[in-house]
């Protein structure tokens, strides 16, 4: 059972609407919609998402991490390494 | 017509693509999945929706905004100042 | 004589000020200050030199750029490009 | 004694190399360079920061955040709140 089980339901509500959001962009390109529209549309599913993995990775330190950390050693450290890469990965998407 | 139009069915490709990837996110959270790989695919969505923003930004500045200045004037001074708006909220999304 | 002439005084001042801001950054590494604190700074310079970078890009569209719409043909077609390779860049970095 | 005293030395190297580029930046607009090699830089800047304050969180983590959480309780809970607001600014900046 994972960290993010907690909040799983909130989690499915905000993907759900990213989801929308993304068919929404798909007609509003398959419109001819205005290109800054959809930029707009678009920079509003980026943000959703980044705050969908906040909130996972937040559950993820709080969660995997912390009870590796309890277990120590390599455990603890490959968990932290991990958590590492995806934090970098987040940072440069 | 907007100068996105040309790359229309490329664009709705990506698009399509896109939906598919929040689709199989919401999936992965559904079947509790590990949290660090359900971070990797949004990083991917958010990397390939930053690009379909960049190639609409490519098209806006080669048809609207090219349009505008050889208009001139406010028009022109308009269509610089939108865009100008529309980079900064992909550059801090 | 570039577009960011006109600013030049105020960018100055900025890029002073973005300096100070760095090697304040240095001293508290060598002071040994909390983490997160020099985390908080190191994001205050972020923001401000992706800001001058956005007023950059913004003079370079209404200056560079513009002219070479006016000019037209490959001249107009290279800026066009370059101009996007820099968005690329900063939406990246 | 925090975490990034280990690295000290390797991070001192990295933030005087900074704020020799940022010295150049500054000289860059002051000899009226042209903006698209300004941008360059200062999205090679920005990356350069960005390291740095990814190796100080990975220390932080490993550091200040391990101890929090061996002791447990609110020391750990408001440790781990703190990184997560870090980690924020820092995807957001």
């Amino acid at each position: 059972m994972h960290g993010y089980s907690l909040d799983k339901e909130a989690l499915q509500r905000r993907m759900n609407r990213v989801e929308g959001q993304v068919r929404g962009i798909a007609r509003m390109i398959d419109d001819d919609r205005y290109c800054i529209d959809v930029l707009t549309q678009i920079a509003a599913v980026t943000s959703a998402l980044e705050s969908v993995a906040l909130t996972l990775l937040d559950d993820h330190l709080g969660h995997c991490v912390t009870d590796a950390i309890h277990e120590g050693g390599d455990t603890a450290e490959a968990k932290l390494k991990e958590a590492s890469g995806a934090i970098r990965r987040l940072v440069r998407s």
